[in-house]
């Protein structure tokens, strides 16, 4: 059996949680679980190191030209995606990707670059707070989606802001692999929060 | 006015989550506030990349030798932890930082490196759910909190498992710079989780 990739885009000024997040809650289960086929990977354009928009520096495992074929493709929002939704060589990337990646998925605001990619018109979609006026402005046929924590519409799932990656990601793992799995996961990371404020 | 520093320690197999959490969580405030006077520091023995638990690679900011006085210290868990509490330079080195910072902190099964250091006698203190017994065990007069989500007993902040780090963190932000900036942050990262299983 191929092993199925998960993969995730690092960037400068990615928002760290938005990636480490998803990262954490798919890596658990697919450590814990090699036979159900499925792997994750840190992908950038290049295998240098990334300086995340809180500076933390992360190492990607692969380079985009040396990935393979894309299960799910996770677009994490953060800073960094306001040049790359006005980038035409990364829209362009966004589109491809769409052609050929069965899931492709985002995180805050990587929703915006998929819009900017005219990836979102017409269908229901959502991002972080402080961005959904915006998502509205890329592309009004967008169905902006404000009061959900993550949009499930079949090919696209699209998340709220920064920790809505861990729900969105628990989500991929029901999807992908059954209940039992994603709340085996859960219990993992002991994802019982309680916000003190 | 001096700045202090909140240091997260990185150490092969530290769980990810652990660490990223509570900094974005921190960071998210430290670089918003500035004249809170906090800054927020990725530590590690060396500036050489280290592997997380689940394969991800991050660069530490400062070694730990060059690192100035610390005002809190986050220590993580992850299967990292294991040799290191059997370790009798690192449980020194522990018993060096109580000397000397006043915030000793800890995520997960971080606390069982603090309990290998005698630093929990007699206090009330907790761990990721699957490590409680061990932690009893590792020193029986520590009050293990089997239900918390974190423990803070003053000079002493102790988490449950993983995710656990991000409630500790905004906690912290709440107690070092108040509930008005603890809100903001986890307005920013908006946090309002919704676990989907």
């Amino acid at each position: 059996m191929s092993v199925k990739t998960i993969g995730i885009l690092l960037f400068e000024n990615v928002e760290e949680l938005d990636a480490v997040g998803p990262w954490e809650v798919l890596s658990y289960w697919t450590l814990n679980h090699p036979d159900d086929g499925y792997e994750v990977r840190m992908l950038a354009d290049t295998l240098e190191p990334v300086r995340a928009a809180k500076g933390l520096r992360m190492l990607p495992d692969t380079a985009l030209a040396d990935a393979p074929p894309l299960e799910v493709l996770i677009y994490p929002g953060g800073q960094g995606t306001r040049p790359r939704l006005a980038d035409p060589a990364e829209l362009d990337w966004v589109r491809e990707q769409r052609a050929s990646v069965p899931l492709m998925t985002s995180v805050c605001t990587g929703s915006l670059v998929y819009a900017a990619a005219g990836m979102l018109a017409g269908r229901p979609a959502t991002t972080h707070w402080e961005s959904l006026d915006l998502l509205g402005q890329l592309d009004t046929s967008i169905e902006v989606r404000r009061d959900d924590r993550f949009v499930d519409d079949g090919d696209l799932i699209t998340s709220s802001g920064v920790s809505a990656g861990i729900d969105m990601a628990l989500h991929l793992v029901d999807r992908l692999a059954g209940r039992e799995r994603a709340i085996e996961v859960r219990r993992g990371i002991q994802y019982d929060p309680q916000p003190p404020v």
